[in-house]
């Protein structure tokens, strides 16, 4: 190892990502796109392709077992990388599950999981078809990567977006966060004094979007109905500010997104405010709705129009003209993300 | 979570994949392998299938930074998920990375690993098309998917063992077993006495079959030029007898191994008595070889007859006759495997 030492926290994750797979070069020509994308595109057939993507889930850092129940995650886990394919507009069909836990876990916590995971595959019409299963030296780690498949001009990458497109969210956003806030300052309430019972009264929405996220195939069936292919496309799960640089990145567009159009529910509006937090910024930063960020042509508004699980927030510009939130006050502020980073 | 408390080593590792992944039907068409073999088999073609497998390094379970230096720990990880492929009489194409790491690793450490994950890739042409990075409570673990293709008349699957087939394996055995003893007792010494330099001279060979074990491709392109495609193939990671057993109970046959025609190296030979251990049980329960066990019709011995890369150790038989190792003086003794359980 060399004396230099870096933090890697310096680079954030994406950053993290970057570097280490900048040398890396694609050489089989069925590999037709690497890293960079909600998944990534091989080559199966003249029409279709196979999409590919992982998620890595560890105790501590992404979930809690203290209000997490272990069928929940396995639910999640599964979720979570179906999102991945439906952000891609494909569908996901397989997965395999790495598992480390350590002794403390029993067999019945382990039955729990894949409960969770056999809800999720059975919902999705999802094949476990491998996996390993070892020990850790301490807590539990899931990975699961999913494999789905798309015909090839149907494949929505981040990187399609044009100016004039309309930029399109699905459902609503912030309930995650602000159920994860419910469970956190339950969390704290149990460790002061372990008999009061959580109050978790009126928060069913917001917790149950934070426990149980589901991945929108639904949207892409509509979408598949209504006959539109977007021109870009991302899962929301870094926050809607994170995801929108993503899209005008790889697109080398600009955006104005407008604060009045984001869609937001009422239960999260008011525990956001019960918590002293701004509504908008929660939905703007705050990560896991797994709801789908789109980018469609103009000329597919009149299909998607009064739909009520697609919302209109804004629309695509010139590289140049920047990325902009534009406020309440029409004050136009430049993006920026303050989504999660693991590594701070 | 229930009441009752299972211990999980109780089952074992294949006990314990084999009680959580029971109730899992495959419902897609294109699923046409599940769990249970090397690799999963996915449909893509009329002539040809996508082949899947997974493996997560755990570190205290599977590697140990003292003695694995981080480039070497990349590649290998490569190389076991290759190896699966291999198994299957397939061509690995594709890999995904996903690591979990604590801050104590800076990010030149994490350079060192793509370092070897890079090597890995160049020297078996596949391609690092995603990945998932994320922080760890403690410790660094590393979970790569691995995405291959073959002709679905190729394939082989561990069930297609017949009665009379020979059995094969490649290279020779228990290296890898003996490397991790050496690197054992060198660690202990070390920690009685860090100014003492560790004494490895003449031990290049074992350590290097520890620390870079390879993947049998070479083994796959000469079966291809031979024009033989075996019965059955499985690789060996967990040990001969081990691996004999999964081919057997699969295939539905018995089998007698003999000692005599298990190919071991002198050095693996030498070391295991200088250690006090017998080379043969060390060929046969050692892990990590990473060799391919296959076996073939008895009309393709001439083929492969004299190849200085396979050697005949034994013959298939019928189920009943049972698995059985013929040891050096005639003896008979059923096989049984005491293989790694990371959940002992």
């Amino acid at each position: 190892m060399s004396e230099n030492k870096t933090n890697i926290s310096e680079l954030g994750e994406f950053g993290l990502i970057d570097h280490l797979t900048s040398k890396f070069e694609l050489k089989n020509r069925n590999s037709l796109l690497g890293v960079g994308d909600d998944a990534a595109v091989i080559d199966i057939s003249e029409e279709e392709a196979m999409l590919v993507s992982t998620d890595l889930l560890v105790e501590g850092i992404h979930f809690n077992l203290m209000y997490m129940p272990l069928k929940h995650l396995g639910y999640k886990a599964v979720a979570v990388n179906v999102s991945d394919i439906c952000a891609m507009n494909g569908t996901a069909e397989q997965i395999t599950v790495s598992l480390a836990v350590s002794s403390r876990f029993p067999l019945e916590a382990l039955e729990e999981l894949y409960e969770g995971i056999h809800a999720a595959c059975a919902f999705y019409n999802v094949d476990l078809v491998g996996g390993d299963t070892t020990s850790s030296v301490s807590g539990l780690a899931i990975n699961i990567t999913v494999i789905g498949r798309a015909k090839k001009n149907e494949i929505t990458y981040r990187s399609g977006a044009n100016e004039f497109d309309l930029l399109v969210v699905t459902g609503d956003l912030g309930a995650a966060y602000m159920g994860l806030q419910v469970l956190e300052r339950e969390k704290e309430v149990f460790k002061a004094n372990p008999n009061i019972q959580p109050d978790l009264d009126g928060h069913d929405y917001i917790i149950e979007r934070q426990l149980k996220p589901e991945a929108r195939k639904d949207v892409i069936g509509f979408l598949k109905e209504l006959d539109v292919v977007p021109t870009a496309m991302i899962d929301i799960s870094d926050g809607l500010a994170s995801e929108i640089l993503h899209i005008c990145k790889a697109s080398k567009v600009g955006c104005y997104v407008y604060d009045e159009k984001i869609p937001i529910d009422a239960k999260t509006s008011m525990t956001a405010i019960d918590f002293n937090l701004d509504p908008g910024t929660c939905a703007l930063n705050g990560g896991e709705d797994y709801e789908l960020l789109f980018t469609v042509k103009q000329a597919d508004f009149d299909k998607i129009k009064g739909n009520p699980h697609m919302t209109v927030i804004g629309h695509i510009t010139n590289e140049q003209d920047g990325v902009y939130f534009i406020d309440k006050n029409g004050s136009a502020i430049t993006l920026r993300a303050q989504g999660w980073n693991h590594f701070d």
